[in-house]
């Protein structure tokens, strides 16, 4: 086991996120054999290559550059493999790495396939994620409006009042506003996680240095790059994946047309899991890629937590508080007495031969229309006449 | 033709609206003889009311309450009648009543079935519907927001301009806006129709009184009700289907949870013509039922006219103007060189061994992914290294 959490911890330096044919080797020699090949100390078979190009090809990948390729480019990390120091790092953070074998491996992540990440390195409280249908992605633009900000403000702290761990990526904008507001609302076991691009001993960006420290107490904040990692624009995309997998729904709160939220969007989708866009005015730019994401069928417009829970929910129960829609006079009435009811005078009073004529309906229909809108209190009669009634109008 | 028009005339204010028994006595009797029927000059064979219980069946009212009902209904109306005066009126007035025998007849109201209008009064250009393809409904909350006031106004003048004509119901808030905004963008023949509830010649509501003289001078105002006709509750939700069946798409610009725009798009639903929402803040109320919509699954969202073009559009040809996405410099680079163009530092420059390591790539891969940089003006060689490009950063 110890062996396990070596190697992986190495091969998480050695590799880039999804990296196929190091995930591929991975999965067909276990990681320890893993890292003695990648690292020049145990020989490659044929057998070996023949079994890993089955495995891409199952993934998709038909063509890959050969064993060869892959070990040409990893042989430069080597020398700064240092697992040992790696560990040690995270338990100074008051961390720790896991990986699929451990306790609080999140389940969910086994719907990436073989390109489930190797290990997580997980900087926070010591506490298994909820069900994945207990947590929701919230991402969005780093220069949010103030449109943006209250959305998700209002979001993120019911979603954790509601015991769901809200998930976001510790950026500026959208993403600061869902962990503040989670931690705020936190009644969760495990209100907020970020999930970083880079090490989780360095905070990015650093202007949201105070926030992640308060995320890494109360929640977590987690990465699958080992600490000292740089946060890269290709870990960036990768780190969006993992956004996606660990989330039930992934909720775009407010986007550019062109936005690193709508690729995790993209990559829930893929996933089979729910997106939802919050709609909002079609003059902000920071509101077109929702409207994208609601254009292209792959979003469900949300405007709440009741409906996110909704999507959050496995059985698709209605979550969603019914809307206070104010309930009219004639709701439930017939056509035949909606039309009776418009024939009636407001102030004066109508005969029955009168209201006939108007509404174009028989004598037996206005009489007996007339005492079912005198039970439900909208017509009166008065001196012989029919009129509204004077409560109702 | 002259006796058609003279029944059909008197018909219309005989029956209300959508009188199920009416419409079909009409289809298997004809306008002439229906009149004759409806009004005791003519018997009813057994015949006639076993062909109309099969027209009634097969649009789905299997139970009717047969014909002395109907009568019954019709009866206190008869004295009224006076289709002779109706007709002068609408002379005075600069209009007519149309009829689908006439050539101006809107075809795509056949799709109405035996529920197509007896016969419209329209006051207004004489100039035939533009085919269904060039008209759109734009509708709306009376108590319109300045965001829905000022989106109306852009969708309608810019549909107008386009040659669409555009379709509303004549009434305060998003209905105004839509006409007036058509009425100054208009370069169609017919820029702009409003479709009353009640008669054509008492221009509802008083206060739209200029705005809809307009609309007739320039447009045109029709109704299915003759002169005179008070616009009851239950004809307004009539006339909503006629908007929805005149028009290739219906927008709802805003709407509150409840709102008669809502009841538009249902007719345009059912009658298999495209739904469009407008989006906009979850904290407006007046939003609400356009979320509802797109939730509901019903409607597109739609953000310009662009857009609302391309639902009216049969063939769903894109005629949306792309939207301003700027293009980032690494688009349409490999993952490989994105992983190298990432590692590149902005200031100082960096070996291509150093580059293999921070990249996790091979020498080769390096070397080559450079040449493909340097040549994109991504990358740049400075004294034996290499840095980003100075232009791109």
């Amino acid at each position: 086991m110890e062996d396990e959490r070596y190697a992986r911890a190495a091969l998480s330096r050695l590799m880039e996120p999804q990296d196929a044919a190091g995930l591929a080797l991975v999965h067909v020699a276990g990681a320890v054999d893993a890292l003695r090949i990648a690292t020049g100390k145990l020989a490659v078979g044929p057998r070996l290559e023949q079994d890993m190009t089955g495995v891409l090809a199952e993934q998709g990948s038909s063509s890959w550059a050969g064993m060869g390729a892959a070990l040409k480019r990893w042989a430069p990390r080597i020398p700064d493999l240092a697992p040992e120091r790696d560990l040690a790092t995270m338990q100074r953070l008051g961390g720790r790495m896991i990986m699929p074998a451990d306790e609080f491996w999140p389940a969910q992540l086994s719907d990436l396939g073989i390109h489930e990440p190797i290990c997580l390195w997980w900087r926070g409280l010591e506490h298994e994620l909820p069900a994945a249908a207990k947590s929701v992605a919230l991402v969005g633009s780093r220069d949010s409006t103030s449109y943006g900000a209250a959305v998700t403000g209002d979001l993120a702290y019911s979603l954790a009042q509601r015991g769901f761990t809200v998930i976001s990526g510790g950026a500026y904008g959208i993403d600061a506003h869902a962990h503040r507001a989670a931690l705020a609302g936190g009644s969760a076991a495990l209100p907020t996680i970020a999930v970083m691009a880079g090490g989780v001993d360095r905070f990015y960006p650093s202007g949201n240095d105070d926030l992640l420290r308060a995320v890494a107490n109360q929640g977590a904040v987690i990465a699958e790059v080992p600490p000292g990692s740089a946060p890269t624009r290709y870990r960036f995309l990768q780190r969006n994946r993992l956004i996606a997998a660990l989330a039930a729904v992934t909720v775009v709160v407010e986007a550019r047309w062109r936005s690193g939220a709508l690729n995790t969007a993209h990559h829930a989708e893929s996933l089979g899991r729910a997106v939802g866009a919050v709609p909002g005015s079609v003059h902000s730019a920071n509101s077109a890629g929702c409207h994208r994401l609601l254009r292209d069928g792959g979003a469900v417009c949300v405007t709440d937590a009741g409906e996110i829970a909704e999507l959050a929910s496995p059985s698709g129960e209605s979550l969603a508080e019914p809307k206070a829609g104010v309930r009219a006079d004639h709701d439930g009435l017939t056509l035949e007495d909606l039309i009776l009811l418009d024939a009636l005078p407001l102030r004066s009073t109508s005969s029955v031969e009168k209201l006939c004529t108007v509404a174009g309906l028989s004598m037996d229909s206005v009489r007996a229309g007339l005492g079912r809108l005198g039970l439900l209190g909208l017509a009166a009669s008065e001196r012989g006449g029919w009129k509204r009634s004077k409560d109702k109008v």
